[in-house]
């Protein structure tokens, strides 16, 4: 067999490690990127600036060698800090077992440890500011804007990974030419603004450390994460349009009263706040979801372009990492028709994807709606008990999408509709974990169980 | 005012009542057509060549006087006759009321009548073998290939209304250029045959005229809809892989021994039925959604091109058609605004569109699964008698999608799902009709109704 070589078009979090995956097993690879080297250059903040790295992610990671390199960038988060409309805060953990943890990492040094990593394979060349705008699908070409010297190249390939995002050249082209190509696309009512509450003079964080800060406010929320050098980035979720909505907040006045009466902790701690809100883009909260994500053996989307999701399970690259791990898994097996490859990757990662895109729109419900509802908090307590009496039988949904890899997303959204009931259950006429059935709850938790 | 010009671009079915609605209000209209005047040539059966034209549709045209004209081409048919696999009859009539029937047209006659009446306004031109290729959503303009001359032609416009069908260009244009899109296009895992019963020797019908025939085989099934001339338009719905699916009849024998087996009575009415088979295209059934549908006062689509649905209702022209009414009366109110008619429209029809794609899909199973189901027959028959014993509050989900346009479709959909649970109670441990408890069935009705 001659020696293969794999185009993967896209250079941001999936494409560097799916590239590292292909040449560990031993496959040509050319890495396409956008953007500057961001090793060299400092990127703009055209995405959210920091995301969480959890379990799932860090599988893919650990199978290339990657995981301690890039937990060097981590802040270990354990919990939500919920900040109500007065200022006062309540703490709910993430998990209550040991290592129950998520990791705030910068994107841009994520990014640039993925590279550095693929450029230490010698069979995987990386190309930057190569823009993708055309795959011909009959002829297999790609065509590249090359953006320093302002030409157009044609690459011709033989097989081709887009890890080009949301907005996927590679799935357009699907889209055009793939019979019956099921497509969806669906944004939220909802637009985000990313502000900061930056380090003190000596460098430490204002607020607390460590954790996740969640101002929920029903219709709307404001969350910060904190960063290595004692800043937080925050972002708020804001419908477009209604009474308090992006519509409405016009000038520096309506932001300014907009944050005192509604945010009052946080904002004394924003001195850029409302340069930040003009200035700065509103972003926009979209769903993809598409099948086949394969066009044959020649082509296959993943990550966020074969199944963009909402960041309110901060799972959109883990879940890309996945895809990773599915791919390596695969290759491993000896397989090597790629046309097997791609449909059985589409076909087991699907449901999954599809699974964690539902989830993470639900949410944002929670996280903006019912965190702050005590009934929320009494299920979470409840929950964490059941994990503790019956481990085996019973772990809450967030910790199944968060801590539990092995459990693959579409399992562990069946799992959490069946919990749903029993915990509406167990909790309907109490006020404190303590005052709960046990014997019920586990005559429940053992009927569900099989 | 100045006298404003409308650019229609489709001129199928939704199209020229579209023009004609607009015509009426005074505004000029330039309708165009990717197709040779189908007046003067034959149109090729792209798509299905009979369809049924329902109360929905018959609104519409009588508001702009074609009710009669159209009636003229229809064959009624009151009822479904279901062929078993032995070739024994069943007749399931569709209402039970005057006048409940669905009436069946060729798709190429009706279209003829509707742009002969579109050409009789003076104010409304029509331009053949002019194919849409692009919308420039900032200039305005349209571009159409004019495969007439084999030119392109460039037509600067201020209103631009899409009726292009399920592939729509002007909708291609929003999916690039609209903030938030909201989109998604699905197929059935079955594709479709188009195949043919002819006419008798004298020009008779060879199996039972006025009925809409049916052979429901679980996950595939035959249809057949009588012509004026005599003969059937039979539709062949079959899974595209699988055990019994296109993947697998490959050969004349293949089809003739499938046929022979699961359709023993209509096969030997089918003489050119291999012929057919392969040189009939496979049609797909797809399901296109989008929000929104306009681009603010300058562009919206309409039918198919907004809501393209399968045809498991015979709901697609007609749904349209309600697209017609529905702009008109808005005209007729005196809005002038098309930023404001635009909206206001897609906002009455959009949930009514998704709830009649959602139960025709659902249509397809009851077809082809269920309606030789005896439960199934059972229910239909109670529905019956329940609308019988309290018309006012109970109508049977098909009888409201047919026969009554003044039921939204997704009002008819929350109501009828209401009614399928009461259904299944009522019929659960029973074989007849005259088995049902009616004084459990009259508290059940007065519940629902409120």
């Amino acid at each position: 067999m001659t020696k293969q070589t794999i185009h993967v078009v896209g250079g941001g979090l999936v494409g560097p490690l799916t590239a590292i995956f292909l040449a560990r097993h031993g496959f040509d690879v050319e890495l396409y990127e956008r953007r500057h080297d961001m090793r060299k250059v400092d990127i703009s903040a055209g995405k959210s600036i920091n995301l969480v790295v959890t379990p799932r992610g860090l599988v893919a990671l650990d199978k290339v060698g990657l995981q301690e390199k890039i937990m060097e960038l981590a802040i270990p988060l354990d919990g939500r800090m919920l900040h109500d409309v007065k200022g006062e805060e309540t703490y709910v953990p993430y998990g209550h077992k040991e290592g129950e943890v998520i990791n705030a990492v910068s994107r841009g040094l994520l990014n640039q440890r993925l590279l550095e990593a693929a450029d230490e394979y010698e069979n995987l060349n990386i190309h930057f500011q190569r823009h993708c705008t055309d795959y011909d699908v009959n002829t297999r070409t790609l065509t590249f804007r090359n953006e320093e010297t302002d030409t157009e190249e044609k690459v011709e390939t033989e097989i081709v990974i887009g890890t080009d995002g949301a907005f996927s050249a590679i799935r357009k082209t699907m889209l055009e030419n793939v019979t019956n190509f099921d497509y969806a696309q669906s944004f939220q009512k909802h637009g985000y603004k990313e502000l900061v509450i930056p380090a003190s003079a000596d460098g430490s964080h204002l607020i607390k450390n460590g954790v996740f800060h969640i101002w929920p406010r029903g219709n709307y929320m404001l969350i910060g994460i904190p960063n290595l050098d004692g800043s937080f980035t925050c972002t708020l979720f804001l419908p477009y349009a209604g009474e308090k909505s992006f519509e409405t907040l016009k000038t520096k006045d309506d932001v300014d009263n907009f944050f005192n009466e509604t945010f009052p902790d946080a904002t004394p701690l924003m001195p850029t706040l409302t340069n930040d809100f003009f200035d700065n883009p509103t972003g926009a909260l979209a769903t993809v979801k598409c099948s086949p994500w394969n066009i044959g053996g020649q082509a296959m989307v993943l990550g966020d372009a074969a199944h963009a999701i909402v960041p309110f399970y901060g799972q959109g690259m883990n879940c890309g990492f996945e895809d990773c791990t599915a791919l390596g898994d695969l290759l491993e097996s000896g397989e090597k028709d790629w046309n097997v490859i791609f449909t059985k990757l589409g076909a087991l990662r699907k449901p999954n994807t599809d699974a964690i895109a539902d989830m993470a729109i639900e949410n944002f419900t929670e996280m903006r709606d019912t965190t702050a509802d005590p009934k929320f908090q009494l299920k979470k307590q409840v929950g964490f008990e059941l994990e503790n009496r019956f481990p085996e039988q019973f772990i809450p949904r967030y910790s199944m999408v968060m801590f539990h890899p092995e459990i693959p997303f579409a399992e562990a959204r069946r799992l959490s509709e069946i919990q749903e009931t029993m915990l509406d259950d167990l909790c309907a006429n109490i006020n404190a974990p303590d005052e709960v059935d046990w014997d019920k709850a586990e005559k429940l938790v053992k009927k569900i169980s099989g």
